[in-house]
């Protein structure tokens, strides 16, 4: 680790129990949760693969995937300075600087895009909520990470398009009442859906959250995964999830 | 009952266990299975309405739909005459003639959608597999009833337009693997998926069966039900399956 790094006031520094890899996240603020866990954990990524993750926000991510799968290279972009700043000062105190990068930019912006090039596999957990509130204060950054107002779904996927290698796959973790969208948006920007999980906050439960993943022109074949259960019915984490976090049970 | 009524060589008749219903069936042949019974108790029928089954078969969605929900009209409508015959002589049986019938017709052909007037509500449990084999007989009833061969899953979905009301209900079974497609078609004839529920054979597997509901012109809004699961752990029915039969526990 490199102990130069400091931290802001209101930061903190958290250890992912991955291969003594730590995270910086503001104490109050976007907090990773489970979402990028399981969307790390869903990707299928291989040693020699380039990846780049979309919304990256603290970058954690990026992280995970570096931890689990030791790609060649991974890429984080994010729109707001503060935020690649931050996930930069990360990798930073990780000595990752090589691997694990970070770049502010907005994926709206073909030039930007241009010149991050093309890859082998994406991750994305973007906004989930439609930004249709009327509410929301747009410089707040809780409400950029979770409500559409920077990037839409469409934003997203028609960049994704763009990034991937032919037959490059790209995974995303979303909320299971905008599935019809996100497959209509695929569909349309040729990312074909080939694999979706479901996770369940227990058996009894309707899904809260949704695993899927899609390759550039591929074929259509739809594989559905047998369901993640997070939580026994006793309240305890479930035996999977554990795996997942790399806890012993 | 109408005793009168003859059953032909390699017919049984079943007694379906609801309100001393019973269906005429092939011994050997295409009988009904789970699919019909979960889509009968997906359904959501007022005892006002006006309901049409698509792929009727041996009818026996209409049979299940009247014994649960005591609706003013169900019409069956099949592409094969004999089984038409059959369905027709299993209302006979019931002494239904003028609540449960039967039509004969192509649902390609608008005239006779035309003649059938509008629906409140409509059930399809349609043939679930694309029709890509090359090996299919044609003249082989199983295969009509399993695989596309009459009908695609989009005439099923343009005739369902068709034959409904102003936000009138579709209720259709599938394979969870079609889903992109249903979701795709449904939205092109602009019958908007209200509703899913995923099947599971236990709570380990895969969903194998999904049930879809969306609205004639309906708002998106997606809801996911929780999973119903086949069977316990130990290979016995789950409580929510012999509660769906009838069967008390």
């Amino acid at each position: 680790m490199n102990k130069d790094v400091r931290l802001l006031e209101d930061e903190s520094i958290d250890d992912l129990q991955l291969k003594n890899l730590f995270l910086i996240q503001k104490k109050s603020g976007f907090r990773f949760g489970v979402d990028a866990v399981l969307l790390s954990n869903f990707a299928n990524i291989k040693n020699k693969h380039r990846v780049i993750d979309l919304c990256s926000g603290t970058g954690i991510v990026p992280f995970l995937l570096y931890g689990k799968y030791n790609p060649k290279e991974v890429i984080g972009i994010e729109i707001q300075d503060d935020m690649v700043e931050m996930a930069k000062r990360s990798s930073k105190y990780n000595e990752l600087e090589k691997i694990v990068k970070f770049e502010r930019g907005d994926l709206k912006d073909i030039s930007f895009l241009n010149k991050l090039g093309k890859f082998d596999a994406l991750t994305v957990n973007p906004p989930y909520k439609l930004n249709n509130s009327g509410i929301i204060n747009p410089d707040d950054k809780l409400a950029i990470a979770r409500h559409e107002i920077l990037c839409t779904l469409e934003d997203v996927i028609k960049a994704s398009r763009k990034l991937l290698k032919d037959n490059g796959r790209m995974y995303i973790v979303h909320r299971p009442e905008r599935l019809i969208d996100i497959f209509e948006l695929m569909r349309k920007y040729k990312i074909e859906p080939k694999r979706v999980q479901m996770i369940q906050p227990n058996i009894k439960k309707a899904p809260n959250i949704v695993l899927i993943e899609g390759q550039r022109d591929g074929g259509a074949y739809l594989k559905w995964e047998s369901p993640l259960y997070i939580y026994n019915e006793d309240g305890s984490y479930t035996k999977e999830l554990n795996k997942i976090y790399g806890r012993e049970v």
